[in-house]
């Protein structure tokens, strides 16, 4: 039996559970207590703790999932949207002499995508390329059947690819990255822009708005609104295509909250399937499918869960 | 001992050489008889028979690099510019039957990059990002120190990543393509769009133009020349930024005659870094280095060989 703490790491809660055979076997979320690591990582401590199963006979081995840039390779949080103060941080190192568990640190999305090519909508796919759409746009891939890392374990910036190549400032340095148009902060930008559309916006851009949603359920029957989402699926396809024809990957999945509801994913995916096919060689194209991601919010925590797993594995 | 027959195939010419432990020790170099399938694989079955070895106990395996998209696990000519009548040819079948050895199959800029991975200017890197600028522009990567192929084989199109959303139509179906800016072709109509640099056309834009040579050495006291390579380089900057970002990869190799003449490439390089680093994470441009391939016009063969090297070792 395979036993692993999987831990989500948000920038304002936690979500904590133990993964049995693929399977969220109990789960806890907590807010975050603060900022500061020592205090971050007393909190993970304690989750782990409770979340570990009362009888064990080795200390069950710890997945944690953040948002950032990580080295993966050697556990550093090089740099943290949700934690701006930890730039090169040891986290990976201080966790796991904090818990005395091995602590193996993952970005979120590469989790979130891992969860999907082990336990969900991939399963049995041999290679997987993946976007979160969230407040940003987070990416994944998977390569021969394993999560691919890179030489440092910071691979997967698919929200990072060039879209626009004179558009909009992003935090990466670049200007135009995807996730400046696919992701809640870019929509959103995008119904600023738009006069007819700007009443969407709730004056919060932060991660909990709620103007994606509101601008799938308009789009049903408003033209205007369904072209800002066929736009999102279009820079999508454009992003795809140019992975497409990199890797050669068959099977793309789109996870995180804008793509988790079926309404916003029926009204992305066709566009971004026919622009993916526009700009790609037909034979490349040829059996590309486009997926929604079926476990929802317990990615994080089940993939979290997977590449401790994996870890163990070797 | 390791012996392996490379060839490499091109529009107008075959090369083919008997590559012992990474060196080349014989090399043949023929014009294309014709563009009947049936003809180019009587000529090449001649062209094996002339390069193996004089003593030899197995058939020595055989590596054929090609330009195209080709399906290289089922050794399938997908779609190929130099013979497009050649569309789902099993070609690989077909030469494995008329030799009598094992063909592998690869395409062209795979085998090149490759070849500088294994015995060229990026040997011992994990992995390796690399582009051939020539006619067009083909790419090939490493990746954990394979050659990556993808699902189908078909991996490392990476003169198809989309650099101007709205620019210049390609072959492939997409518009503004890195090749359509970068490889020779592209060059070209660059200057014939600069009057004052049309003169530099020389009516043809056929694999033999000299105009990307003639522009390098105009570009050592011309700035409008200067700036046209420049281009180029920022071209490759932002195209290779989104696969740092998606891969995390640290070596860049530029191959092929426009990269492998030393003037041009000192002439592209550091534009194209600079880009790279404009667009892209601190944490991850650290350590990217871009270089020139070094072994020149025998990548080809050379590459095909390890590619078939490669296959053998399972």
């Amino acid at each position: 039996m395979n036993r692993c703490i999987g831990i989500d790491l948000g920038g304002t809660r936690i979500k904590a559970g133990l993964v049995v055979d693929g399977r969220l076997a109990d789960e806890r979320v907590v807010d975050v207590d603060g900022k500061d690591p020592a205090a971050v990582i007393a909190q993970l401590e304690r989750l782990v703790r409770e979340t570990e199963p009362p009888a064990h006979d080795t200390p069950v081995p710890v997945g944690l999932a953040a948002a950032g840039v990580l080295d993966a390779v050697a556990g550093i949080v090089r740099e943290s949207p949700n934690f701006p103060e930890w730039r090169d941080l040891f986290f990976g190192r201080e966790l796991t002499h904090a818990t005395g568990r091995v602590v193996t640190l993952e970005n979120d999305a590469n989790a979130v995508i891992f969860a999907e090519a082990r336990f969900g909508v991939a399963k049995g796919a041999p290679a997987v390329i993946g976007y979160t759409l969230g407040t940003g746009v987070g990416g994944g891939l998977v390569l021969d059947g394993r999560l691919y890392r890179g030489e440092r374990g910071m691979a997967g910036e698919l929200g990072h690819v060039t879209v626009e190549p004179l558009g909009r400032p992003c935090g990466c340095g670049n200007r135009g990255c995807l996730e400046r148009y696919a992701g809640q902060v870019g929509i959103i930008e995008t119904l600023r822009e738009t006069p007819a559309l700007s009443h969407l916006v709730d004056g919060s851009s932060g991660p909990v708005s709620d103007a994606p949603r509101r601008l799938a359920d308009l789009a049903a029957h408003d033209l205007m609104a369904k072209s800002v989402l066929d736009g999102v699926g279009r820079y999508l396809g454009q992003a795809a295509a140019a992975l497409v024809h990199a890797l050669d990957v068959t099977t793309i999945v789109l996870a995180g909250g804008i793509a988790n509801s079926p309404n916003t994913f029926a009204l992305i995916a066709p566009a971004m399937d026919a622009e993916l096919r526009r700009r790609t060689f037909r034979s490349m194209s040829e059996g590309v499918r486009i997926l929604r991601a079926e476990l929802g919010n317990a990615g994080g925590v089940l993939g979290a869960a997977a590449v401790a797993a994996e870890r163990l594995a070797g």
